[in-house]
């Protein structure tokens, strides 16, 4: 069982996993301001405040909600706001979390019609165009980075197929919202999912979810079936600058802390951080002989898949990085797990990280008997970062 | 518009609103701890732990979660898992809370019997027992501490009367647990709902619920309707001593610290001093010349709603009392709005808070032209709170 070896205390330890991601000391300070009634003028200030930022790093226009569950939670807002039982949609799988979305609109009585792609690659927008000429669908449900693969979907492309047709785009954007670059409004989203926990640098707790007009439309012809996430009563309270049901305050706080982080980075430079930092990780498994999943021109800017090398169980090396060296890396979900592991790489992450990171896996693919050279993987991920420089690229 | 008062940073402020309530220090620094994976032992140990601990304030061998979301979702879990569509329920409304309860039970689509009782009393138990004698059904719904009106209905009469019957006891403990002597099995409750920012002492973002065995078996019979809030993966994954979806991590760890607080000062402790506050607030009302709404024998021991007297608007009363005194009380719900206000008496209070607002309340009606005696309604609180000594009581 993990965790039944006592470690001391105070052993320093790094978070790899795909989320929850560390977070930064500001946000952390912030989430311990005195708490505050959520019918006041100040929690008023605080949740528009958070919206609208949260709006920016979206880049929408569009209503946005923050919201007090995770973000399977607010998949479920989605399709609960805007799928009738027994309405058509199609569920676009190249994962687990997409396997998820998809078992949500399933529960909810949706007649989900489900496209299956290869689990190493992205989405294919040409099966995705014929499959909506063949049949006019209510939704179309894409996980736009698939946080078990480190594949990252083209939600441009999904975007213009879907806004030529009545079907709603709903796109799942948990493990990408905040480090990869998603132009809500320009590729014609309807409803972008997110969690606080990933590139947003914040602890568990908060989602948010944003609603086109078209989705709206939907909204509206929408049976009511649920309380906590009907869509037209934070509709309704946000008049007020309030949310109907108790928010999680502090995490809000913590939020603005994070928005303005980022917002102070500048979106263009924390994409570009988010790139860089991948590239530097995925030139530092090459160069240590090991193949990630996703292609080059599909992977993740957020989190990386590796496969296992011959002869190393994944979860053996996972176990050694984390009792010898405070180290958490990801295993394998689904039909991958025992074979890849997953090294996150998002939110409050920066070069020294990466490097950490990588000298880990040189150390226990090393002592499991692998013959890695050690010290090559990162000056894989050296030259990468130095690349910045040299490009005269946006200092973090 | 509330908050738009420009005030210093550092102000000192007292929330005497009833939830979100104040957050002991200890909580607050628990919940600074690095986050850590949700999937990793220490996790399992986290969410255990806090689960036990829970289950001997909930004073049940019932099988209990911890959920990421408000005590309005837990309500919703609670329906969703229980109730098929078309099922007859019963509905207990004394306030506006109940209310809340009822509406979800029709919006899950359940065929809702509401039994309405005037506001400012509890529950009357013969008009209950003489419906389940009539016809059977599912469930039956109630508000324990209603906090609109500061009335406390009798859980154990109501167990015994649905004990006997198929139908479940379910049971909105959101502003009693943890402050108001619950015995859940006891008293047969077969899912009882609460939340972290009331007498649980934490910012909001958690709730949780217990479920008997009658409740599984029914939860069994009950078709699958959503997945954020199904109970059964609920039940699969505590196995593990994990949660389905991403749980707020940094609450759970101020939860432990919350709950042993709780646990070293000891259960039959809090729920004495809740009593023996709640009574000190009552009289210093008196004192004052102010009625309260709860009968005495039916009064909260956590929340007191309070008459504004004639020719006071209280929420000119709480303007000024926010304004020039930080001091927040809540307003009046529903029918009650613009006639009452709310003192909160919950989770990390002592005596001296006591004071603190009712030589507030005196404060301010004597700004406002009512002809109060300065110092009254604090001297007939201390008499209360003296008792403790010459009672022999427990000190906190």
């Amino acid at each position: 069982m993990e965790g039944e070896r006592i470690v001391a205390k105070d052993k320093k330890e790094y978070l790899f996993i795909p989320g929850p991601t560390p977070v930064p000391p500001s946000v952390l300070t912030a989430m311990t301001k005195p708490v505050i009634g959520h019918r006041s003028g100040e929690f008023s200030r605080l949740y528009r405040s958070v919206v609208e930022k949260m709006q920016r790093v979206y880049q929408t226009k569009n209503d946005l909600f923050v919201l007090s569950n995770s973000g399977t939670g607010a998949l479920e807002m989605a399709l609960a706001n805007t799928i009738n039982p027994g309405e058509k949609v199609v569920s676009l799988v190249t994962g687990h979390f997409a396997q998820r979305f998809n078992r949500i609109a399933t529960v909810l009585g949706a007649d989900v019609e489900t496209l299956e792609f290869p689990w190493e690659g992205p989405v294919d927008l040409n099966v995705v165009e014929k499959k909506l000429e063949e049949e006019d669908y209510q939704a179309v449900l894409v996980t736009h980075n698939e946080t078990s693969t480190g594949v990252v979907n083209d939600l441009a492309g999904l975007g213009r197929l879907t806004a030529q047709t009545d079907a709603l785009l709903l796109v799942d954007a948990v493990s990408s919202l905040g480090g990869v670059d998603i132009k809500t409004d320009e590729y014609h989203l309807d409803m972008v999912m997110t969690s606080s926990q990933k590139a947003l640098m914040l602890p568990p707790g908060l989602s948010a979810i944003s609603v086109s007009s078209k989705a709206w439309e939907r909204v509206e012809k929408c049976q009511e079936r649920t309380v906590y996430f009907s869509l037209n009563d934070y509709r309704r309270l946000m008049t007020k600058g309030h949310t109907p049901w108790t928010p999680a305050v502090g995490l809000l706080y913590g939020l603005e802390a994070a928005l303005d982080m980022i917002l102070t980075e500048g979106l263009e430079q924390v994409f570009g951080r988010h790139r860089r930092l991948a590239r530097a990780v995925r030139a530092g498994m090459r160069a240590l002989g090991l193949k990630v999943v996703a292609a080059e021109e599909c992977a993740s800017p957020t989190v990386t898949a590796v496969w296992a090398p011959a002869g190393v169980d994944p979860d053996e090396l996972r176990r050694f990085l984390r009792e010898e060296l405070g180290i958490y890396m990801a295993g394998g979900k689904g039909s991958l797990a025992g074979r890849i592991f997953r090294f996150g790489h998002m939110g409050y992450v920066g070069e020294f990280d990466i490097i950490t990171g990588i000298a880990a896996l040189e150390m226990g693919l090393a002592r499991l008997g692998r013959g890695v050279r050690l010290g090559a993987g990162v000056a894989a991920a050296q030259e990468v970062l130095l690349t910045r420089l040299t490009e005269g690229g946006i200092k973090k």
